[in-house]
């Protein structure tokens, strides 16, 4: 205990500050409580290092947790100065030292290269750096023979396994690269091998080009700061991209890291919370989980350094407090501190915002409109026209989610995956996700001719992106955002334009949606709502099956069960009930249009698929406008049998008329209608002037977009 | 303001003593809060009387708020003294009396008679009740001239209305009756026509016999303290009975009310609290909602009222700690103290308890057995084998449910009926809740030859019950229930025995399931489990169908679809996942049987059906037993992608024997097996001594079962 503190991510300074929250109810204080609570609990198991297993079984769940543990109680020791907390730190890292060695590696399942602990060395980057950060908090605790038994037995064959052995892994510019370099330097750091931390800096060529911390951060985002993959994988990059800058900061502070390139952590760490629902879920962009949030490990990083380093206003504490706690260091103390002084209510909604994809921004974006109620719930509605995701990508662009009421009300259907569930394929994706979750018709958007966009081919998709149209997210009452998807069907174009609209008449914001296809030859046009609940009213005729059969046999029908199908009308109406609200969905048709009741789980042999209810509206055309209205309206709470506004105001969605210049619909409520023009002329600008005549009306307007209320 | 308070439930001291805890963090403090909040919220939006609409209507909700808001302005003027609630109280009963002889009554609709405010006097009965609470609390601040205009014009008509009019409908022993007679005798308290209170204590010819409420509280309930219709309907009969007895008690106190027959009240209102799960919801029993809970208006009273005349202990604390609320009177003033004095932490698990049916007690009983895991989470049986519930009545004799880890596991579908949402049929009971919620099929339990039991005749079912066999509820780890049904389906003779074993290898307790039948000839059993969530694995063969049919035509079948199928083996195993629990069914069985996944939602022309899964396991015999377990293992969390135990402990289930003196079966875990002996003689006691000999092998025990674990 008299060499001095070593640690990668603490000075002493900080962690008498952090001490002096223990057993208080701040942020910080309650972070600390539940750290204890946890570790000691672990620790009551006593010290295990198994061998092998497959991934979700046993082992591989154990050694993923020693070295959550090692850090964790690593940290504990720099806190509480308990020497039982560094001797179960050091007690784990001696097992390790004298087992890594003799175990074989992992026979190589996928194309992940295998560990010698896990079946990926990805798992093993992640041991490298929590175990590495653990060992720097108890390094001066250590014995000088015990800290070489640890590098010798541990770390460097990690080292030389993750540099040497497998340096092709090493240098890429890729989310996994990002645990790679940072487990590398948070070792180099703890073990004082620079070599380690230059190369993981700079990559091994020294060359901040072909691979690197620095060229990885340079290339992996757009210039919005957005993740191509969505923030489902976002959210794993960005624990070891503020772990490392932490580190750079503290170690090689020339770099002014926080600075570099334009501030390119903080735009991306602001990317991608502003992602997130108002409850915290992560939308399930590409391949994601449904259940995602900020309160992931690494956005309590990512929150609490951004805190620190870029800024606090009450949009990151409104976040803070969806979390509930901190990141245990001194950027967690900063946000505590700030969330402790802070005495106003916090009722924050994020701004909308446009995060455009590709390296230079120009491969589209993805929208994310926010609107309050009068109330103050927060609706969310979030469009893809960006790049396809690559290999996790989803063939959905110009899909749509939308969120109120703190629920998902457009809904996503997420991966088609049981994320760790050993007896589900390993835990990892199932065969469904190809052949159902990634497809066009699994997704809030229009499916032509029963096929995917790009054939399902990934190349194809990889290659194209949507075009922002405009985009309009300043406003509280009036928000909108309009984008064009050119050719990902064969010799169909589509524009979609969503407008957020609220008026003091409604309980919420209406979404209205306006889904444009144009086309030289006719085409079937299957426009898909995924909804949640129970269908309440209908205003058409319709039949359901008495015997159950697909909606088609690929590209996601063959999963599809047609239960019901009825002649539209011309205004067709299907209202549902989802939790404790009521929504109503209203599109101008015709009776030549089919509504289509569907349930997913057909051609499932292994039930691996959710039973979940959809809808489509079907129509045979060349050219057409589907004109769409979603109102949410009153409240239903089963437990004490209230219900109220069961029906909605709106009653009738007509389309007065759409062409190249513009289209112009519609909406009538009971006693008031209003008229939506959206302009449809590519390089509109907020300058432009847009003038139509349909049906012997003029309609003018400057502008993406007007709206008219009347009465 | 000189006259003297002359509210129905309360006196000076006890609102001096109420007005004490305005403002602070107890029970009674939040409850104040959370009434002065609720209150001023609908006191902004002014008075309003409107006339007419259908259940679940604008004017129908408007009518029950105002009730409710009269009542508790009413009380507030008296805790408080602020005189805007008094005028508020007095504002709405006047308008009340101009306008109720000028609304005419509605249309009667069904055999209940309409009111002039409601489509059923039952609602007006309950305007009636509430509006004297609150006008007896204000009566000192009206003047004379006041209290006459609200008499002559609203309370003096429907008294006559009740007690004249539909004299028929006043003598009834019915729950719906407790609700008339409250509110005739509330009135006749606060307008001082002591001939009210008499006719509604003693009934309308004073005999205690056809009617009145102490005719009513002796009559309704059998022994144990159940009411037939179930918990559903018992809380809603519960609240009138228990404001009328706080009001005999004060202003009748010669009648001993809290101690009449043997205390009847307080017995009925722990029997309702006693069904309960763990997490205070109501297991839906006959005709009921599947999220009623203790949280009801009626049960807060009611549980408020217990503590104060029956006496306090951790049980009632803990439900007091899950309302987080108390009735607004000296009840809920006792309640609230004796919370705020509890210093221990409260894990609270109600005794087992078999609640007798009939009026002697003799006509079957439901069962209610519960048990602590070693973490101290409760699982809770429901079994069901007395009478049927009259024209609430499920055909379900012998179905159980089951709860744990915070969920109901084996699930009951509740009603069908989306209670007032107006568009769903007025919010009243579906034609599906007869075609499939009541029908055998729909429940956990063992369908025969696809019909239901005594072949859906109601009449036929209430002149029946189940026969007890055995109660041992009394053991932390085992315990079990045991019953008989004979001639539910003609010739065939039923028993199902179930035992909770909890052993310290177990993460909760197993369920055990021994459903035996009888029958001279040979018949089809479907023994039917209705689970949620997702089918982790199994371990046979089964086949999914490419297009989906029903399972039959008539008595629920017709509801199901038959999603896929396969031939069981000798221990058949469906593993599936439900919330953070994994749960494993395993059988005893052999490939002549066979496992069918059914969903409901078929024959459902207006989606009014849940979408649910469920396993038949089908087998022709003509004695069989079907012996089953349920294992609770592991834990999953997406949002963590946490995962661990997705495999249970236990791989076999085998049946020794099963004969007319008892079965036996064997449970094979992996390093461990459990022999369980369970009685099968008709009488016995826990001192018979059973013996039985099966493949060579002796098996004897005392008592009701014995369970010998090996290994």
């Amino acid at each position: 205990m008299s060499q001095a503190i070593k640690a990668v991510l603490f000075e002493q300074s900080e962690i008498t500050s952090i001490a002096n929250e223990l057993g208080k109810d701040s942020l910080m204080g309650k972070s600390l409580t539940k750290l204890i609570e946890d570790t000691d609990a672990f620790m009551a198991l006593g010290v295990e290092v198994p061998g092998h297993s497959e991934a979700g079984g046993y082992a591989h769940n154990r050694h993923k947790q020693n070295y959550q543990y090692i850090n964790q109680a690593g940290r504990l020791f720099l806190v509480t100065g308990e020497d039982k907390y560094a001797q179960y730190t050091a007690d784990l890292l001696l097992a390790y030292a004298d087992k890594y060695l003799k175990l074989d590696y992992h026979e190589q399942l996928n194309t992940n290269p295998p560990g010698r602990l896990f079946h990926q060395i990805l798992n093993e980057h992640v041991f490298l750096l929590y175990s590495s950060l653990g060992y720097s908090c108890i390094r001066h605790w250590l014995s000088a023979e015990q800290q070489q038994t640890i590098i010798d037995g541990l770390f460097q064959p990690m080292l030389d396994m993750f540099t040497d052995k497998y340096e092709f892994d090493f240098d890429r510019i890729h989310n996994h690269g990002i645990w790679a370099v940072a487990a590398v330097a948070m070792c180099g750091l703890a073990i004082d091998k620079p070599e380690y931390v230059e190369m993981s800096i700079h990559g091994l060529k020294g060359d901040d080009i072909e691979g690197g911390y620095l060229a990885q951060i340079s290339k992996l985002f757009a210039p919005s700061g957005y993740y191509m993959e969505g923030p489902y994988y976002h959210r794993y990059a960005i624990r070891p991209l503020c772990l490392f800058a932490e580190a750079i900061h503290r170690h090689r502070p020339e770099l002014d890291i926080f600075n570099f390139n334009g501030q390119v952590i903080g735009k991306t760490v602001k990317a991608m919370l502003a992602t997130a629902y108002p409850n915290g879920v992560f939308p399930a962009l590409n391949d994601a989980s449904l259940t995602m949030d900020i309160c992931d490990a690494g956005v309590i990083v990512a929150l609490s350094l951004y805190a620190k380093h870029y800024g606090i206003d009450d949009d990151i504490l409104g976040m803070a407090q969806i979390q509930d706690t901190v990141w245990v260091n001194a950027c967690g103390q900063a946000l505590s501190s700030a969330f402790d002084n802070n005495e106003a209510a916090l009722n924050p909604c994020w701004a909308s915002v446009e995060l455009n994809e590709g390296p230079n921004g120009d491969r589209g974006a993805q929208a994310f409109l926010r609107m309050q109620s009068n109330k103050g719930d927060v609706s969310q509605l979030v469009m893809n026209y960006g790049q396809h995701g690559m290999g996790h990508g989803h063939f959905d662009t110009l899909g749509v989610s939308f969120f109120n009421n703190g629920q998902e009300v457009l809904r996503e259907y997420g991966f088609g995956r049981w994320v760790n569930v050993e007896p589900k394929f390993g835990g990892r994706y199932l065969d469904e996700n190809k052949s159902y979750a990634r497809q066009t018709i699994a997704h809030n958007a229009v499916a032509v001719d029963q096929k995917c966009q790009n054939n399902f081919d990934v190349k194809l998709a990889d290659s194209r992106h949507g075009e922002p149209h405009f985009f309009s997210g300043d406003d509280k009452e009036i928000q909108g955002v309009s984008a064009f998807c050119r050719d990902f069907y064969e010799g169909v174009d589509q524009q979609r334009s969503l407008l957020m609209i609220n008026d003091e008449r409604l309980a919420q914001p209406i979404l209205v949606d306006l889904y444009r296809l144009t086309s030289e030859v006719a085409h079937q046009y299957d426009y898909a709502l995924h909804y949640d609940g129970q269908i309440v009213r209908t205003n058409f005729d319709y039949q359901t099956h008495a015997e159950l059969s697909t909606l088609g046999d690929d590209f996601g029908y063959q999963h599809l069960w047609n239960v019901g199908q009825g002649k539209a009308k011309d205004t067709t109406l299907v209202s549902w009930l989802q939790g404790s609200s009521y929504y109503t969905w209203l599109t101008a048709s015709s009776e030549e249009d089919e509504v289509i009741f569907t349930r997913s789980g057909a051609n499932d042999p292994s039930f691996n698929l959710r039973s979940e209810p959809g809808l489509v509206l079907r129509r045979n055309a060349k050219d057409t406008l589907f004109a769409n209205v979603l109102e949410t309206h009153g409240y239903f709470n089963e437990a004490i049998e209230a219900s109220t506004e069961a029906r909605g105001q709106i009653t009738e969605v007509k389309v007065i008329g759409t062409n190249e210049q513009g289209s112009v619909i519609e909406i009538i409520a009971k006693d008031y209608s209003i008229i939506v023009m959206v302009s449809n002329q590519v390089g509109v600008t907020d300058e432009s002037k847009t003038s139509v005549t349909f049906n012997n009306q003029d309609f003018q307007w400057q502008g993406y977009f007007a709206v008219e209320v009347r009465g």
